[in-house]
């Protein structure tokens, strides 16, 4: 039977002192199945075997059938939202710890990605946001998150204020450090630190939690991922919002950050046998008791 | 045009000294609409204004279009339960400060109600929840909660411990002094003061709060409502679990506590304008600042 | 030079398998520093070694000059609320993994014991609580606690209400599944998971946290262990009063319960070397991130 | 008999247009008093009725016998900084709702202010800190806070990574938004949003709050106010150190924000009939219940 991945990119965190090693043995994987090898060009530089051909990063969504991230969670959120449009899946091997998104380890790289080239997973997608900022009713920003857009001070000492908005309703003003638009796989994230909720994948909702919020009786809400969620700077100097902590707009009073489903989710293929909760039991370590 | 409406069953906060008055005004308005006046016979007894017809409270549900609760949260509550399983819409009428629930303020009963009896309403359906207990395997108590279902230590100063599972895959097990696990609706009841997240009623969710946690890194989660959860308590004299604070049963190590969507959702009618997160905002003061 | 521990109590966690050894060890040691071993009856019964002397255990505190609990911090604790008032220091071998308290490890017992025998220790003070309950102004119990005072709902499955007073200022009433008043030992204990502060044992300071509490914006509050404080239950059918988690009273409306600092602080001996926040980083995993 | 009070500085919130207003009323009191009136250059400025002198801000400490600070909380904090080292007591005059420290009613100034000019009120001691900045063992920056110390990311979107010290303990290295050391008058500011304890200002201590730590089990911690903390920065590009939210260092990594109680506290007078708590529970509505 022919793999139904037939051409494949790899992508890998470039800083990461045993990613050579790491590249050779996905490399092997990939051609003992009959899969073409693209990378991009920095990951390509980084490797000792060569791929069948290195393109510009931003052409491998077109071009692959799948792509294998080496590297940390990090690198595969950068990649999933280059990704995501394109519907090509993706698997993350990890280079360190498990991750809550890269699941096959370093160490076990032949059999387990093996497996799942041979059809051996497990599909899940996962909610992006499509996310832009207005000024003065113009967009001047556009992009995707797969874990959270946040709208915060930056640089000054003093709270900022906003209003939320859900579908053109009003929901709250409030002074605050700031606010998060967590997706369910954000929500493990910054979201988590911040007392949100975690939002199992499987429930298509976004989480706003506020940061450090004047009024304490303002907790985090979870809405309909459907929903249209605008964030309105009304004060505060040195705002900006932040898009998975890889892109950020610098805010004025009376910029809207608005935030929505992307028309595509990401799409990621974890090993048979993988379990969300058994994976989050393991990263927030709830077998463990404190006394 | 004659009132989609035509026969609706009133019930009351017997207790409530202002009952009586408030019972003549909601009597006078579905008469002026032509609807026939049912009671409980409790509510009944407390009228000044007899109904057309007082009969036994579990008979309701068969024999009306409409349920009109007035009381507080409670009442309806208890009453929303009755009717979602035969599809039975319901009003309430606040007696004192506007609830999450019942939002016809006592002193407007004449235009509001009689504006939502004319058509003028916004429905809003709200996840039920089918709860049950197993012990040894044998089904010892079923009941549906529009709330929460609770298991938690009742009697005794020392933990509990028990397990939770979604869809048969376990998730954790955890020692404390319970779980809550919350509709929408629940959300902002028991769940919030527990440092449970606020579900908005058009997320079909559920959340799961554990109450005083041992493991400090546990935190609220949200799942789909259509997922099963089955929380097997494991070890814990005195474990009680407790559906929306009506009913309990006292469980013993091995018995489970299983809860899933119920088929019908409760359906509310609110005044027109009614919005979810207005009401929130109002009664939850966001829109007062601490400092 | 001669022991300055003559008469040395040993008190042990009488279910647990492996006592009976580390009993041996322990009073191997005590011997070995010309020291006399006096034990409680119940675990003089469970000794392979006979101790010099089998006493009631609420004689031990008179005759001993020390304490050494071998079992796990609830042992300890139940013995320091014994011990306190004497002023007999308390050391405790663990026999799981370390407690917050019982700090010398069972596999270690010869050289750490030794060692602290010898004069090698840090001695540390930890506040204790005084506690009563007063109905209709009559004292009907009265008690110390090292942990904490608890003032919970018990069998019912709605929340109880309750005034707080300090040094006879009113401070606020509450509806809530309950109230802690907590030392900076018990700081560690369920208040922590109840989300109250962790108060360093040097800080004379007692921490009051709410559990569940209806008022979102009630929080924690720290005061001074000087401080005299008062619980009125106003309201709530099966409300109790917990010290430790070993001794409790069943609370009517109207009772007091009253809690001040105890005249006499729990002495512990440490090994040298130890220090507060090294045990609490380990007990708390904070060297372990979770992303 | 003669004021206690012979010189009294008068300070105001320049940018509110009710201040020449209030000026002249809380002047008329004071010269009622037979003081003779302080005012800086700028609160000279916005007077209506000339002071007695009117001197540079930084003069007045060495000059007066008292402050009246008619403005905010804010504006009282600032001159608190100013005055405490000289220890002349602050009394504040509130222009908007009443604050947490600035406790006169501006609609009740002549009588309020008139009989704590006559004695009576009360005096409290609030607990100042001493914070400096080191930067390869040399002081770059020192000042005084009675809120707050916050080290925290300031315009990049990554967490920042720090290890506070105690008393020359290392307590835990942290990677989270930043760390808020705050005294018992901050614990009810910014210390509050972000999840800490409140203090009661009689509690000489210091909260340790963190901000959205990364480690789930790290929470606040409290310790005696005769501690001495070292933050150090080990990672984070665009830290930052805040003092009262008034005075701000950006950090490099390396720098260590040392923090120590400074050796006057400021002292508050309050009129006649002060409570602590009872301001607290106007303050953050303790009387209100959400549900």
């Amino acid at each position: 039977m022919p793999a139904p991945f037939k051409t494949v990119a790899v992508v890998g965190k470039t800083d990461a002192p045993v990613l050579p090693e790491k590249l050779d043995q996905v490399v092997a994987v990939l051609r003992s199945r009959g899969a073409s090898v693209l990378m991009d060009t920095r990951t390509a530089e980084a490797a000792r075997t060569p791929p069948d051909e290195a393109v510009a990063l931003d052409t491998l969504p077109e071009r692959a059938d799948l792509a294998v991230v080496v590297g940390g969670d990090g690198t595969l959120l950068s990649c999933a939202r280059l990704m995501a449009a394109h519907g090509v899946p993706l698997i993350g091997v990890n280079l360190g710890r498990l991750g809550f998104l890269t699941d096959i380890p370093a160490d076990r790289v032949a059999e387990t990605l093996g497996a799942v080239l041979d059809g051996q997973y497990v599909a899940e997608e996962r909610l992006m946001l499509a996310a832009r900022v207005l000024r003065e009713g113009r967009e001047i920003f556009a992009t995707h998150a797969i874990n959270d857009v946040v709208v915060s001070r930056a640089g000054t000492g003093s709270m900022i204020e906003f209003a939320v908005h859900v579908d053109g309703e009003f929901i709250y003003s409030l002074r605050a450090d700031g606010i998060i638009a967590a997706t369910p796989t954000g929500s493990t994230a910054y979201a988590l630190s911040t007392g949100g909720p975690i939002l199992h994948p499987g429930l298509m909702a976004i989480t706003l939690v506020p940061i450090s919020p004047h009024t304490l009786s303002n907790r985090p809400v979870a809405i309909r991922s459907d929903s249209r969620i605008d964030i309105v700077l009304v004060r505060g100097a040195g705002a900006r919002a932040n898009f998975d902590v890889q892109s950020h707009v610098d805010l004025v009073p009376g910029d809207v950050v608005g935030v929505a489903a992307a028309a595509k989710p990401a799409i990621l293929l974890h090993p048979r046998g993988y379990r969300y909760f058994s994976m989050l039991r393991d990263k927030l370590r709830w077998n463990e008791r404190n006394s």
